[in-house]
């Protein structure tokens, strides 16, 4: 398995083509997953937003209000309004927030970055970025290039472990596990490990090679991998039923005493 | 970047040298990052249990007594006995057990297999993951193989998102992070993005080409990957001071009714 960075790709605008920019620099290949990191996709689809666009609600300002007090630091009501209006709940509003987003993908800040937006405050995670990924596949299947999944990636936090890392938000062309249940070790009994996340392993393994900042390379090509024989599923959000974590933190909140 | 497995390793027995099995069957160059999958280093450290060297205690046999009743499978006290020895903190009894092991890693069962383990009913985790990775590079270092790092890995489940990926449990001759603090975008903003996970990234992009099962190749070496001119950090396993997730499941009991 190979990765390397798609180069030379210009500062994204609304409306670029980002398929036609890829394919322009690299020679894709039948079997190739090629990641594009969200903030690309989102400059691309418009998504740099200022945050006069978000007058905040006094949710948002008691929100604001409280992380100032616990934290010491400023905190524009406003930041706090566009992370609700990107999110479906709000799983913790103190120390920091942590959210689920419309498309089901749990982060802090609704995923905003402040960072990487020329000319703008924010820029907000695509809308949807299945759809998106879907859309750049397209975009290679209209120029001949048939058999190249893409995944949309992002980086994050996570519990329990420090540091960020890569992670899927929207693929198409695969699915998003590889499923080894019934498949069995090599003494015939059933493995442990059920489901692999390989749309998360894949956006991990191209961020090694992304860098970020100055000389950042927003799309990595991962060449002769596969996914192989083997049963695949989609579901990669979980469902709150099934999260034991996030029912603990919707019982929890922070308190600074 | 490349990822390839070391082929044809045998199965790994009590006392098998790694660094000499693998160095036997690929030629490792400086600069790359060798990667060990957990149950071939505890199956070389003898890390293979039966249940009966697990007398159950009166906690353990009301842990799996309220396992068996809420998940209607039976639940063998030893077993749950085995993962209250191999850990410091239980952080959900139910509907399994999620603990943080002695040396600080969070997972189910205390990333005890039951599959993968021939002759025994179990495999518990390295007793130090970051001594085996030492233990492997000075095996290396030994036979005049100078700059190759190596990271111990697992593969395991997270709150939020489904499945599994690979994680880095120990490692030696690199950092665990990459800390991009006070480096900045294009348009000089400081990045949002401050550390990054490399040896959980690396662990990850090496599950890809590991397998499970029958086929399945534990040792991986990725070549050509670059940690760069920027300052590492050593942290992987998050304190429970900042950590709000394991704050909030040590509030939360779960309830059936």
């Amino acid at each position: 398995m190979e990765c390397f960075a798609v180069p030379d790709l210009p500062e994204i605008r609304p409306g670029d083509d980002l398929a036609d920019l890829i394919a322009d620099r690299v020679a894709l290949e039948d079997g190739d997953v090629l990641t594009v990191a969200s903030t690309v996709v989102s400059k691309a689809e418009g998504r740099a937003a200022n945050l006069s666009a978000f007058p905040a609600s006094p949710r948002a300002r008691e929100i604001a209000s409280r992380l100032e007090d616990l934290t010491g630091e400023e905190k524009d009501p406003r930041f706090a309004q566009a992370v609700l209006e990107e999110s479906t709940e709000l799983l913790m509003d103190a120390p920091f927030l942590l959210t689920e987003s419309r498309f089901g993908h749990v982060s802090v800040n609704a995923g905003i970055d402040r960072s990487n937006v020329p000319d703008h405050d924010l820029l907000l995670l695509p809308k949807h970025p299945e759809s998106s990924a879907e859309r750049i596949r397209d975009g290679l299947l209209e120029r001949g290039i048939e058999d190249v999944a893409v995944i949309v990636t992002d980086t994050c936090g996570r519990p329990f472990r420090h540091g960020q890392r890569g992670v899927a938000l929207g693929w198409a062309g695969m699915p998003a596990s590889r499923d080894w249940r019934g498949e069995h070790d090599r003494d015939g009994r059933e493995l442990g490990v059920t489901v692999q996340s390989v749309v998360d392993e894949l956006a991990s393994a191209a961020n090694l090679v992304t860098g970020e900042g100055d000389d950042g390379n927003p799309a990595v090509v991962v060449r002769n991998w596969e996914f192989g024989d083997h049963d695949g599923s989609n579901e990669l959000f979980r469902e709150v039923e099934g999260d034991f974590v996030r029912q603990a933190l919707r019982q929890w909140r922070f308190d600074d005493a």
